[in-house]
């Protein structure tokens, strides 16, 4: 059976593709909303009902929300490939922003339009399509596939890792592709071949036991929200870097070749900066811009507050004022080594009359993988093959947590097949798949097999 | 008529004062919150017509929220005492922390616990207290009566000084009595010849243009919670003084007599530091505790918010930061100045990509009065007798912008009677009036009027 008739199956069952597609899209599987759950049960039980169809051996395993675990037939000479993609979607608010119902996919202009067409519905399906199509033509799978279908995604994935460390001969395998993600650009597809770790820490500064009155206690009673903002001001030197000590010793620097690939990416920092609306871009002036973006680690407030926060004014002295805090890291830094050193930093700064209370809330470690691996040469010719143009590597600043948690208990480093594009509005009104972009990932979602199993 | 006879009047009648006071407390009269805009109102008239009743003119002024202005009858031989004291209270929250509700006020061991009981409904109505119990022994006053009661102290009367100056004749005085502040110590009373001044400004610092994910934007996109934690902080130095360029230039040091006085008073910092529940003091070390509570200026930050405030973890870069600051002034730094240079700091530190926003709220010159001119001999003597213990002299670290506009407008210095106690937890839950003290604060209003009157 040849390249040829798989090609021609992907073409011929296309439209049938994009009416599958558009009833997946139809489950409001909102993993947010608990009103939901039958959404995204009977989600879950329509995509297993679709992988038997298509040959493979398909379970219900009970997460938080139900995952759908697949097998197709083994053959041991084969390579195993393990698929990841996510079933639920993002709630559809603001609902009046949307041009067509979010639930009631509709084709627009060659996209189709939907809540989850592009996260990750689309990208995920691809898969499956691809896997049909080929049993269509009568092809054996060139490898061995399992497919790992989650519908807690949007809301972290909160019981994804302890389901993957405890089931490591099931998920076993020698390569993993993640439906997941998108390309460097429109016009640019990419492979992603690391991710930035997180520390995220909540401190409370307490300062007298009760609010005071400015007037009659100012000056001498201690400011646990003047104390705060000096400890996070404390956190960063004068020329944007972090100034915990130690908070840089693990890093390791991107290598030469790296620097070289990622100034060919042709970054515009100033058009990013217009796109966000900022007057000027922040981070160490003497590190290029994706180079923050990417190889360094970063400290953020996301929260800070305390005393009186409504209309006018009042003159309190808090008793306490909170920040929430986190790090992003890269490789070599670990999470809970940087919590260590970002407390200790503040303990060591904070005031005479003001005590501290530091919680860890979420600690996970940075990913970064060979990209001169093969597999990852495997997923770069299969992607540039079917979109037509040079697959990219790149970095990306964000956190993946199952992708830490495939690299840690399976032993294997994913590949991050990212092939929604920037401008599918993801998250936000009017999401949209392109139906050309489906095509291409169907096609690249074969190659990618072929490529594997060693039949390019 | 007797002074006994005023004094059996006072106690006869003092059952019936207490209920009087709970039913004024029971308004939510609070300044800062425009949906208590009626409550306040409501107040005003019932006080009007308390006043009314009591044998004065009143009427109800329309400044920002109600002031109440009341004359008794006039004769041309006597002096004629203004009486000051506001009916509006500060927000109750957190509400949380109240044992009993904040606007039910309740006895318990012998204190009225409520919003306002203390700061400054309790002293305010002692002087109600005090006429309505002198009309009912059947005894003329000693002095011409005026009350202005206004309902817009705690945000730091914004139109009264206008009123004031517009309304000289009205108002004219030989003698204005401040029912508003408190003790040197609970056990100490005292007489305030100086108040702090207040500048307080509102921060806005804003970056990009909307919420951004931190993992994609951070490291590259300006964070005002960042900043404006570097900008509150810049405000001090590692000294505890602060670094804003000027702040101190107009500073007058205490005279060597008032250090001496102050010496006298042994206060204890370490007993102030316990009381509050603290575990150090703050401000300068090189000046003494006392006298950075009542002669130095001071900046503290009363909110800070931004972010996400909520339970658990959001990477958000905010697109916004907002803080509340004020400073506490002494003679003769001038409020508005200080704003300026205050703002001016601002500007000059903000870092690139952080847009500031500078918004005055308020600005209140310091007052500083002669503490050996007749009238406060003889306020010191109506408190000494109504307390059984001696009266001293002292400065006070609050603000009431009202001592200013007396002293500019009226050319009269006022005499600030405080008769709340620092144990009254003013402005905080709980917030209470010992009934003993309201007792005898209706007794000192009654001395005032005999000595001022010459009748002592």
């Amino acid at each position: 059976m040849s390249e040829d008739a798989v090609r021609s199956s992907v073409e011929g069952r296309f439209d049938e593709s994009v009416r599958s597609l558009q009833a997946f899209c139809r489950f409001p599987s909102i993993s947010a909303q608990t009103d939901h759950a039958p959404d995204s049960r009977a989600c879950a039980e329509w995509l297993a009902a679709r992988l038997e169809t298509a040959g493979l051996t398909a379970t219900i395993e009970p997460l938080g929300r139900p995952a759908v675990l697949a097998a197709g037939p083994v053959e041991p000479d084969r390579p195993t490939l393990l698929v990841y993609g996510h079933y639920d979607v993002q709630p559809p608010d603001p609902l009046d922003l949307w041009n067509t119902e979010p639930f009631e996919p509709t084709v627009v202009d060659g996209d189709l339009v939907a809540r989850g067409a592009s996260d990750d519905k689309g990208p995920l399906f691809a898969w499956v399509a691809a896997i049909e199509a080929m049993r269509a033509a009568g092809e054996a799978l060139p490898v061995n596939v399992k497919c790992l279908f989650e519908g807690e995604e949007e809301v972290g994935s909160p019981t994804l890792g302890a389901f993957v460390a405890a089931h490591p001969e099931r998920l076993a395998c020698d390569a993993i592709a993640i439906a997941d993600g998108a390309f460097y650009a429109d016009d640019t597809p990419s492979l992603t071949y690391a991710l930035r770790g997180l520390t995220y820490i909540e401190v409370t500064a307490t300062g007298a036991d009760r609010d005071l009155h400015s007037g009659l206690s100012g000056g001498l009673a201690p400011n646990p929200l003047n104390a705060l903002a000096a400890l996070v001001a404390s956190l960063h030197d004068d020329h944007g870097r972090v100034a915990v000590a130690g908070f840089y010793d693990d890093v390791r620097p991107p290598s030469d070749d790296e620097r070289a690939m990622w100034e060919g990416l042709g970054f515009d920092a100033d058009a990013w900066r217009a796109e966000i609306g900022a007057t000027a871009l922040a981070g160490p002036d003497n590190v290029p811009p994706l180079e923050r973006l990417w190889a360094l680690p970063t400290l953020d407030c996301h929260g800070l507050w305390g005393g009186y926060m409504g209309e006018g004014c009042k003159t309190v002295i808090p008793a306490w004022a909170k920040a929430k805090l986190s790090c992003r890291l890269v490789c070599d830094q670990r999470a809970e080594v940087v919590a260590e050193q970002v407390e200790a930093h503040l303990r060591k700064h904070c005031p005479a009359g003001v005590r501290l209370a530091v919680d860890l809330l979420m600690a996970e470690d940075p990913w970064l993988a060979d990209p001169d691996a093969p597999a990852v040469e495997a997923a770069r010719g299969a992607i540039s093959e079917a979109f037509e143009a040079p697959c990219v590597l790149v970095r990306c600043g964000a956190s993946i947590p199952v992708a830490i948690h495939f690299h840690r208990h399976l032993a294997v480093d994913p590949l991050i097949m990212g092939l929604s594009l920037p401008s599918d509005r993801v998250h936000s009104p009017n999401e949209r798949f392109g139906l050309d972009q489906f095509r291409r990932a169907i096609h690249a979602s074969v190659a990618l097999m072929r490529r594997l199993g060693g039949r390019a």
